[in-house]
């Protein structure tokens, strides 16, 4: 019986080395697998990257209008890979419900075991759809802290505008030039937020 | 530093005897502590119960519309009680993202320990609001499985009305003469999803 | 694919009832179980027992010198039960090594759930031989915590007699007239234990 | 309050990653750190290293017959660190009982975290000394797990000398020209482990 396996945790805190990790091993066993991220991020490009650097390609983009169930199995039909030993995906934040259902069919009914990582709160401390699916519906969750500034476990995500954090906005922006994240425990997450809505 | 850890399950998985047995705890250590739950479930009355036949009365019952840290620190504050040693809530799904964010205060900025069971799916399998918050929030999540019909572990929530499976309706039916629960697993709620909506 | 699991904690920590609980979940689904506990563990009789005040009979007894794999299997033969939902094991802590690789035998080859608790630690914060064998085999691995005399989470026994912590000793006593238990956290333990071993 | 986190795992799941991605972590934020392993692990000479190609120099190489509690103060004295927001212990299945109660003391009386990581389970499924030592004595306790040759998760290690399983012989036995390891599902182990006491 295969699981749908979720690795939640705040920006930074090892996740996509997780599934590196993971699929090192399936390529050690010489068993097959497929990685997968949302076209929403536009990050890295097709790649599954960690800091600590190390990075391997993606194998399938979605889109988040199609039915990612059956892209799997037709990936699987076109690289005529038989079965596969799990589905690997990346920033899993970004996946509408209606994805992480139909990779909960997939899990479930096609019986094909599903790792995905994905960041548990937005800057503003609410939870991602994606998210929120997976932990919903998931067999198992897993959690990676990262340090805070202050040494503690950082949870929550922070985000900083030219180096000014901020706690309004767009649920979605990819860091980059202007805007960056920082993995903060809950107090100083607070703090900062208290700061930031007196102002 | 208080940590906020949230109990989740299906139906009939042994989530009220955890805050029962927590209550049970605090009890023999004469450490003062508070429980409560929301308005919105009508069941039981102003008790925490469980099938196993235990039963506590609950300190607060609270409407969707009041700031329970206030709430909470208020009744500290009432019983002379100085500090306690936790809040207990019962039935966390039914919690506005609000009051989640206010109990996160509470543990945060008051200190204050926070063990809140509840509900992690609706019977369609879709999120709770307050145990979407809880498992965005919470600094450990911990699950109780129960017994499917099957044998596996009972994951998912079905909704019975009069003895049927069904698959649609309002997210809150509190169960009584016509409306039943009962924990399945996923592969048996797929089953009897599609035979459902099928018809 | 049958799970051997494992829950661990301190004194008091509610782990008989987690067995009781699971107990009741089988009964309600009618599936079929059994229990068994260890000869060495003669408090309570042949009962599971909760300080909550639930108990319930024991189906087996077991002798430390007996192959446990072969008494559950003739225990669900003689009883003409076919299959049994799980084997519940009570004060694992007092089985020998071997019966817990019999017993993982009876989980990986005759495809049955084993669900222990034991205690993590003796009075002295050393291994017991039955909860190491589980811990080094098990499959899932669960904590349940209770409270400290000074409110932090309680993982360690301290031995009582007549009132006065000692930390030397046999490794069993089991607790009655003059022999008492506490779980204590960490620090309290070991300043209890600094000053036990300083007298 | 600091705390003591023992990671444990089979052969090649990933363990001293972990580690490496802590002490990245830490860098990242200039929070100094310490690593340590045991002078029994005559693998890798003064390295963490990990399969997936990343490595760090090891800070402390301790002989089993030191106080490594006061061996990591000494050193935080004499690199004028004030204090470390953590110990890394790679190969922790090597250290003694003492060593790691030592450790214990560290977290619970000097306040210093330690992350620490190891095997679970020697090839005979025996545990080791280090390893039952965080696991009876740790607040944290996670597993990694790894691929078995079936694609099942694999928890136990088997070894091979000369290409052939073994299931008899020294607990310690490093890794090279002729011994290897593979981790195997339990099912696995026990067809080979009956296989090769067949013979």
């Amino acid at each position: 019986m295969a699981k749908m396996t979720f690795i939640y945790g705040a920006m930074n805190s090892g996740k996509s080395l997780e599934l590196l990790s993971a699929a090192n091993n399936y390529d050690e066993r010489q068993i097959p697998y497929l990685s997968m991220k949302s076209a929403v991020d536009t990050k890295g490009g097709p790649l599954i990257t960690s800091r600590i650097g190390i990075e391997r390609p993606v194998d399938i983009i979605a889109p988040t209008d199609i039915n990612v169930r059956h892209r799997v199995l037709e990936e699987i039909e076109l690289r005529k890979l038989g079965s596969i030993g799990a589905l690997l995906v990346d920033e899993a934040q970004f996946l509408p419900r209606e994805q992480v259902f139909q990779l909960f069919e997939l899990v479930k009914e096609d019986d094909i075991a599903v790792l995905a990582t994905g960041l548990r709160t937005d800057f503003e401390g609410k939870p991602f759809e994606g998210s929120t699916a997976f932990m919903t519906l998931g067999d198992d969750l897993k959690e990676k802290t990262t340090v805070c500034r202050c040494g503690r476990k950082a949870r929550m995500n922070a985000r900083l505008i030219n180096g000014l954090y901020v706690f309004t906005g767009e649920q979605v922006a990819i860091d980059g030039d202007a805007v960056a994240y920082e993995g903060l425990c809950a107090e100083d997450w607070l703090l900062e937020r208290a700061k930031s809505l007196a102002t």
